[in-house]
């Protein structure tokens, strides 16, 4: 599995995706499932995946090769007007990858789904994020649901559902993803560091380089650490139930 | 779904199930998932059930009906000698209802899986706790893994993995479970309101009544709602990401 979730602040955009990839947990290796496409001063584009690895990394190619090859009939995600239709064309490609290695070729014992958290900015839009599914189909992100989660979601979801302010500043909501990111891989095998990291800033239209977050990273490090102390000492801090 | 968990502690066991059952998001009510049996002073039983509700209401009537009629051949969970034992005669009986729902009668659009968790403690054994699978065969709690969870288990988990200690008392304990059943309900429609509790003190063997948990239950909304104040007080006190 995976986990990565994207979401928008008042501020912009923040996006943080594990990269552990497996099949199976005596075959497992370090991918990256976090790509940017962007025309500085015009738009910004991150897109991270979940699910199977040979349909995510198609789709990736096929975006990143289209975006490259200038005779191609369509428009390619650089130059499409707007993020919706930037959203149409990425979830065309994905559920084509899919109908690819669909039923008419070799039998599997996997399944070839795979999901994707796109999001970004083009000049005359505002900051957006979309949820695509393997069907190619899509929701768009609203106030009312601010983040979108692919993969092993649901470990990470109750703080992010208790903590997450469309006010924060970008590095508290990145505290409070590594706390999300953290609970989750205690807790699930399927999912581990090293996390890749993005900011955007909305209206910037630039891309912000963020480092990696690796394992012995002393920041990640002190948060995964303190903060199991933390929730001790905040449940310390409620009252008991009383029994009879 | 359904969401219960069976947790040893040095002082004894403690006992807390949802009581959601739904056949869809338009179809739901409220039903016990939690049936204890008992010898006072000789032995106690609790069963705690995830899973298709036709099956899970089988067996404990199953279990119901052989505990009291005396002519059957074979001894009953009031008569068999150790929990392990009883935690074999449970898994078949289980393992027995899911057969008799299986591929021979009408064809079915759900599964008629179940799980089980199970604990207690017969004189001359210690209190223990079993997670029993629908094949009917199971796993015994260790001093590693302390606790069992069946259904909706990921978004509670986190909070138990940080927060659990042996030496915890009764009071403490029902908290963190107040605490990681209210995270589930906040995030998973299919895990609600009332919980059913019980509390086992070790070499009691006697059944400790406690009241249903109801939804207006003052205790549980003092917890509630300032769990989420208490988790982004902890989360404040942590330092914040430096983002260059």
């Amino acid at each position: 599995m995976t986990y990565c979730v994207g979401l928008r602040l008042n501020k912009g955009l923040v996006f943080m995706s594990d990269t552990r990839t497996n099949a199976g947990v005596d075959n497992f290796s370090v991918t990256r499932k976090m790509f940017t496409w962007d025309i500085p001063g015009e738009r910004v584009i991150t897109l991270m995946t979940a699910g199977n690895l040979a349909t995510t990394q198609a789709l990736v190619s096929l975006l990143d090769e289209r975006s490259k090859a200038t005779i191609e009939r369509n428009p390619t995600m650089l130059e499409l007007p707007t993020m919706f239709q930037v959203a149409r064309m990425v979830g065309a490609t994905l559920k084509e990858v899919i109908e690819e290695s669909g039923p008419d070729g070799q039998e599997a014992s996997t399944k070839f789904r795979a999901s994707v958290i796109l999001g970004g900015q083009i000049k005359g839009g505002k900051p957006t994020l979309f949820l695509i599914y393997p069907e190619g189909n899509f929701i768009e992100i609203t106030e009312d649901s601010p983040f979108f989660q692919i993969g092993e979601a649901k470990y990470g979801k109750p703080i992010l559902v208790r903590a997450y302010d469309p006010d924060m500043s970008f590095e508290d909501t990145i505290k409070l993803l590594l706390v999300s990111f953290d609970s989750t891989i205690k807790a699930n095998l399927s999912v581990g560091l090293p996390f890749d990291l993005q900011i955007y800033e909305a209206d910037s239209f630039k891309v912000r380089e963020c480092p990696r977050i690796e394992a012995d990273d002393p920041y990640f490090q002190h948060i995964s650490n303190s903060w199991g102390e933390a929730l001790r000492t905040a449940l310390a801090q409620l009252p008991s139930y009383q029994a009879d």
